[in-house]
């Protein structure tokens, strides 16, 4: 069991959901968010931290032997905005964590990562990069990073392609993309209980019928989610049916991959 | 939900299996075959028509929303009787479907496309065409047409390689090609259901633990298989044991890669 | 060396290239087509034949140890003319072969079975059919009946994908698909002269520094293409550049990919 | 139903194991071992008897239709004591078998043939071999022997690739490699039960949340391991932790990877 | 012909070799780099522009029909300074690209995308991203940029994986990643001519016989690179050798494998 | 350059065509053979020595920085011969070698490895063993011990597949599997002048256009084979020609496939 796991983006919606189930994972955990966290579970150490800030990054992981790093724009935004924090902000982390003792990191990457292929196409962890736009691309440059410290120094990342995670489906696409939070929960005790974990891409995903993702090669970390988003498929099938050609329907990335560039 | 839901070959064996489960799939069924179909359900249009005259294919489809076709020979037979039921029929279908709105359609393939790959193989979607016989390549040209029509107008086709659709597996054979009736029923709804299909190779089999096929590549369409031929393998384990070399042992196809060529 | 090559479309382009360069294949050479033969070779064997008469192609075949199969059509024409030459036809000489001592087919397939891939793929022999007309479904229809009957009776034929056999390149789509007469008729040497030939699909282009397709699995014949079309390089650039999203730009099958279906 | 099945090794902790459990599969046991055996189920023969001595395995082999072969040296040792039980004994086999009737053989190979590929590799049955001491070079070498003389004369083996058959999983590293007794059991009535078995590598491991091994290719024998090791993952939680770098953590093979080479 | 081609970084060392050079692929040329360019060839534009300028990257690219992107950081350094050109400027290249009309671009990428793939590895155009530091990420950036870019708006970039563009090679591990000049300049030419490009990753190599990457889905475009570091060999054979572990012999990436991270 | 080569097998007809042209590859030649060398190049050591005698092997191989295993049997023989020689003969070899600080190895492996791949399958380095007798099993084994010593300490070795080194192709499979002196000569000082080795297969062939095998992964060693098979066609091509299925047609191993096993 980790000492101490440091949570970034604890106080977004992601961060909510995972933060009160980490007891079997750490003893202690550390919180941050870019915002006040003022609903913490007792005995957290709440930190607010600008990711963009590299000396603030450097006293935030200092002390700690985990990481679960969800912090950061988590959407389609200017780029100017996901530079700050997606970019620089990673920068910051995996230097901050080469200094003090390379804690293991689960890192919250997309499914924006590969979100122009197309929703018939089965994709494994090789998958070529499309990212569908400067969140996608950021995320992208996350997976990058977390390689490039891998192979130079031996930091370890699950870098882990978050699907949808929300306490049940919402829309047609999301029969695929559903991640439920007690799936991505017991994938964090995996990632952070195995002995070695190397620097694996991971789906981000529960064990849905509907599935675009093959999440075999991340079966040595002994985790198997166990929920399915077919539980809602009638709710689901009520909905108005989009268009076969509506990017909901076509690409992996939904309607990211049709949003303009944001400008700053 | 589709208004109108053409079923071919409804008189046929797999077509009397699944017309009466169709509720969910349409609200109204137009069933045709060769011969008359005098125990129809209640609510269905019953047409009697050739596939091989263009001109009753194209009123038979004009105004359905969707096609189950299920017509034509689906055994080996001489060339002669091939040819019009599945090679001009095919024609006249997709003709048909480009005049009048290309409504989807299930398409039933054969695994008999891929009768001589040997039985200890196991196909992904991509698997070379190896047909056992006329009937196979006249599927095999199927898909072809199939194909075609997605490509250049966007037709969409679900290729369905049918196993062996019984109330339960009858040999050694079909404990890998058995495809349970309420598989198939189920398939056939995700088929109609999804926002977009395109044109994917479906094994049309059951969650058997015998199993030759992967159908991952179908999991985009929220299809998974409940039935398992096991549930029989006793009373399967009891039949004569055929030799090793025989054909039904050795070929996916069967006894079907064996058959000699019959004249017309 | 054959004792009698027969050479269907011997009257066409393709044929009228080649029919003159066996000396080195076969001591004598059987001409026929649809059309009469005025300046066969001295000693060849003239006939006019139509493939849809299976008792005409039965006399075609008896007798020969050797088949190079050009004849039928070659271009995107309506069903029905496609249905006679390349669908029956194709039944009456692999019928005929059967009955005539199995003899050595070449079967000029053609790269429109599989016109749909796009112009930056590079495809192996393994490649899926994506037809781009009726002409390439009946291609993808042949090279079906050669497996079947391969496979059942051990009749060898080779799969000769044709690109565009001209004197030189036409235009910017042939600096891929260019195969020069010389190495055509190089390469029906060494499918006649190999001790086993099997079932083979071969790219039927010539060593061009443009290219899509990877030829090495036909390595095994001791077939390699001696011309380039980058000879010719210069003077394809003069030509008006087609735009990029261009059918002739985009799609491997080129402008057939964007013709209608043509009615009988 | 097997006539008579020998078991080698029949006193081995493997061979205790299955020995008792072999009601269904064949009528009468030939146990047989190096040192004898006390304990035999009723109606079993008993045979002592050494691997390395041609003649006697000739006699153990006559007779019988159905060999599970877990005979042999099973751990690490000098290459002198391998080269005696499990290359000349091996040879000393399949020559019996070649003289008697071809009986089934059922070869328990090794995870120990792939033991230098990483642990977060996930291994098809086509993975290349990486033996990680004499031992396993010695599996990888009656693997060749099996393939040889099923190509050659058609003799049929399973090449069972063992992982660690104990009662429960021992270590994090059993976790991925545990083959629950009954599973195993399991998978030698799949055995020699098909009609038709060829030479295929099977991974011999439950279907374990914790998993290298894509056992799909064993599907066409109709076996699905029952037991998951996750049963015991508690238990194994709270043994020490292995660090990230050490042999048992980083390596399929595990501690073998790290051991000596033994002097005779 | 393009009518006005800008190449960036064209005060470097590889825009000197490439920028004379160009007198078959665009009428007129714009250089522009961070220095002054002083002897820049008659008739062409000079602009001296920070990339990390988004407003003067603006300016730059308006009015060019092609863009040959050389500019910014092509060596390890420290995060900030390549966070200005590579990552900053790219991402002004590609916003001024959008606005102006989409003039196709040759992004000079690089081989330090995959440097910590081992030497003994032929790769692919679809191997793993493995940067080997900063400078490598920052090009995995770009090619995740462009390749953003082209799926959502259709933006063509030829990623060329550059090697090392010297006269001649000038140490072991050159004789893989050699890339002569004139090799470079008929890559060029062949991007800019293809009627089609889409966003294809090349390998920027000639055609040495030491290799590591497969180029053969670059071959669509018509380029074959006529050098090979052979010439030199006996000269590259003289030098001393290095260790078999030295990160020069191990990695494809060499030397920069090793280099510590620089602080800004 | 190495100080002291070994070659094994000097006497044979492989050792005697290359053991004159080592003179760019090492200062001094030990030439070894169970029979005695009377006619060695000057300078160079002679030593007869038995493979199957451990300690023998230890002096033969001390005091060499480099050795050329082309000892042993090289056809197919029983059992018993081959044990001692390229089974015991080679853990011999190996054993020394890690007591005598690791010299690099080439170890003349064999297409017999594979003999059992179709004439018409190309293969890449990865593909399947499936050895045609004993003695290809042999070299399966020589394969397997090659590796494990690699992975487990570091001992680099060159596991080239001789096809027929002869000075020119004997018959029509020698199309293929021709290698010729001067292309093995070439190879041998690739392997012994690379800075990193690892433990590559490569296949023993020419560039030949008749070819079964796909060498691009040897490419890093900077090898290129010169000689062609074809230019000798005419004279095999007046040879007999053989039936499609006798084994010299089939299989790649050609007549060894269809060898008896031969008693001791």
């Amino acid at each position: 069991m980790l000492k101490k796991l440091l949570i970034t983006g604890a106080a977004g919606t992601l961060g909510r959901m995972i933060r009160t189930e980490m007891g079997g994972v750490a003893e202690t955990l550390r919180l941050s968010d870019l915002v006040p966290i003022e609903d913490a579970p007792e005995g957290a150490e709440v930190v607010t931290c600008d990711l963009a800030d590299a000396e603030a990054v450097d006293r935030l992981v200092a002390g700690c032997d985990g990481v679960v790093h969800l912090g950061g724009i988590s959407v389609e935004k200017p780029f100017g905005s996901i530079l700050q924090s997606n970019i620089i902000g990673l920068h910051n982390l995996y230097e901050a964590a080469r200094r003090h003792g390379q804690p293991r990191i689960l890192f919250a990457s997309s499914n924006h990562v590969v979100g122009f292929h197309p929703q018939d196409a089965r994709l494994g962890t090789d998958a070529a990069h499309k990212p569908d736009g400067w969140y996608g691309v950021s995320k992208s440059f996350g997976e990058a990073v977390a390689l490039m410290y891998f192979h130079k120094f031996g930091q370890e990342t699950a870098l882990v392609r978050i699907g949808s995670v929300t306490p049940e489906p919402i829309d047609r696409r999301a029969l695929a993309t559903w991640f439920a939070p007690e799936d991505f929960v017991s994938l964090i005790a995996c990632v952070f209980r195995a002995p070695r974990l190397g620097c694996p891409v991971i789906w981000g995903a529960s064990d849905n019928d509907t599935s675009w993702w093959d999440n075999s090669g991340a079966r040595y970390l002994g985790w198997r989610p166990k929920r399915n988003s077919a539980e809602f498929a009638k709710k689901i099938a009520a909905l108005p049916m989009p268009a076969a050609d509506a990017p909901v329907s076509k690409w992996q990335g939904g309607v990211f991959t049709a949003l303009p560039i944001q400008e700053d």
